[in-house]
């Protein structure tokens, strides 16, 4: 199946590139109510569903016995700039749980953000795995491993009990079948599964109503989507997409990029998520996709829907300055 | 027209991302020898056409006059890293006219490339307009401008004699008409022309073999070109595409990137000149389908074939080193 163009990026009075892709909304019942494209095609999530991920830290308590709040489980579902935050949360994070930064096995690297990486470079050597934008993420799973007295040791393996867990956790939220065959290794890596695109709106879709779930899993799925919708900053960071989203609407948009051009994200009081996939892998274009699908749901407040909108669709300009073109949704997103 | 899957991204066993392009090469009668897309679309060259808008530095005398050998002229061409020896040529360039940064109308930013970038931070405070990735291009023609008793003042204007100039140039090197109704404004300031993909090719063509030429824009052209295979480093950089496509096969390969995914390449001995996009504006994309394609003229040197297949094929690594996935070329473009 042709996905359809999404995104268009402009110059002058031209089309200069065109993105293509896919996006489902579905209800708590996996009920589609909008869609474009090949829903049904197996996309690896990647980044976007660090908050099934989470899932064990909260589930086996070691989020309550560490005493972590809205900021830790934020960061525990993030991918973070490594500004100085992150990177001190992410290390208290390891702390409470006895251990440091040689837990982590997700590797460093530098930020991905140009301002946060001078500042690095201006203030590092190098950076350790707590830059990671992943250290968050990793720092719960080592958490998770220590208060339920595992060795945290090979943690990001596709056999050790935390991903098992995990892979449990996200066959019971998206209904689809995980395992080697549909199984890749991410940039921090541990495994990602390549599910359908609907069965992962599915996925953030009870997670966000608590639609089918046992009360535990409803409770911690809330329980972090809250955290995220929260402390935005702690998801990613300044300048950052996700982070801008959630701030838009508080408490009532959770979003996640992951990389390769995905995008979920939850209306929680509208019982509604989202899932989709630029086909090229840009993140612009994800960014500019889900934030015109999220304003097709805030016909009730204009202001938010504007504010969304405005975000979709924004002006490029040059090295002086100057408006040279424009990044816009096609006619299918424009709500 | 659909344009075909040309690269796919790979993780584990399956595709994650896609990307759609248009290809063309042509002699230098403009006969297509290899084509896949629509090469008839109107394509923003962008930095690709670089040499072209080199021609009035050469052809005014300039170039001559200031001494410029073919650092000079591959740093009037380029789209580099603002490494050092860029940063300090593109001055001694403006100062061989009698003028410095303060003539320079492209705006200042950090450097693309990440390890560049980082020793930027770590010695300045912030970088200027010699370190636009365009400053070569731009002392070219501040250059141009001095030395034939033009006030350089607006030169990134679409109507100063400079701009002028290389608008007559690129309107009889590509056969297209360039005026407002087609033209764009680029990162750097200054005008681009949305022109059909096989009359880009054309003009790379024209430029390579002097077919239908005068003398003296022929000799101005291959001495450009010349310089770039001469002088890759000064063409992009360290760790840069077009840098090591040219050293692949030295004197034999001109290539030269543009920003939203589109490349220029000559084989001059071949007389055969190459312009492709990528149609979502990738870079990682244009990279793969420009190696992949210069390498189908290479089966009289299998040793330079393998080199280039292996640059337009090659494994992803994460942060850890693993093998994660590949950047591959469909068989469309398989040489």
């Amino acid at each position: 199946m042709e996905n359809p163009v999404l995104v268009e990026v402009t110059r002058g009075n031209r089309v200069e590139s065109r993105h293509r892709g896919m996006v489902v909304a579905v209800d708590g019942d996996g009920k589609v109510v909008f869609a474009l494209g090949d829903i049904d095609a197996a996309v690896f999530p990647r980044s976007a569903c660090k908050a099934m991920q989470a899932l064990p830290l909260v589930e086996s308590g070691a989020a309550d016995a560490y005493g972590f709040g809205a900021k830790e489980l934020a960061l525990a579902c993030a991918s973070h700039n490594g500004e100085p935050e992150h990177v001190a949360l992410a290390a208290r994070m390891l702390a409470a749980a006895g251990r440091d930064v040689s837990a982590l096995e997700c590797g460093a690297h530098w930020s991905s953000d140009q301002a946060v990486l001078i500042d690095q470079a201006r203030t590092l050597e190098r950076p350790t795995a707590l830059h990671n934008n992943c250290s968050g993420k990793h720092a719960g799973f080592v958490c998770a491993a220590c208060h339920t007295g595992t060795d945290p040791k090979g943690y990001v393996g596709y056999d050790h009990p935390i991903q098992a867990e995990i892979r449990g956790a996200m066959e019971s939220l998206t209904g689809a079948a995980l395992a080697h065959d549909n199984c890749g290794t991410d940039g921090c890596s541990i495994p990602t599964y390549a599910v359908p695109l609907k069965a992962l709106a599915h996925g953030f879709a009870r997670m966000a109503t608590g639609t089918g779930l046992a009360p535990g899993r409803a409770r911690a799925s809330k329980r972090l989507i809250d955290a995220c919708m929260a402390e935005p900053f702690f998801v990613a960071g300044s300048r950052r997409s996700c982070t801008k989203l959630m701030q838009i609407a508080p408490g009532r948009i959770f979003a996640k990029i992951g990389a390769e051009g995905v995008f979920c994200a939850a209306l929680p009081d509208k019982g509604i998520a989202i899932a989709l996939k630029c086909a090229d892998g840009a993140s612009r274009a994800a960014d500019a996709m889900v934030a015109a699908t999220l304003a097709r749901f805030f016909d009730d407040t204009p202001e938010i829907k504007a504010s969304l909108m405005a975000h979709a669709n924004h002006a490029m300009r040059n090295w002086n300055g100057i408006h040279v073109g424009d990044v816009r949704v096609t006619g299918a997103l424009a709500a």
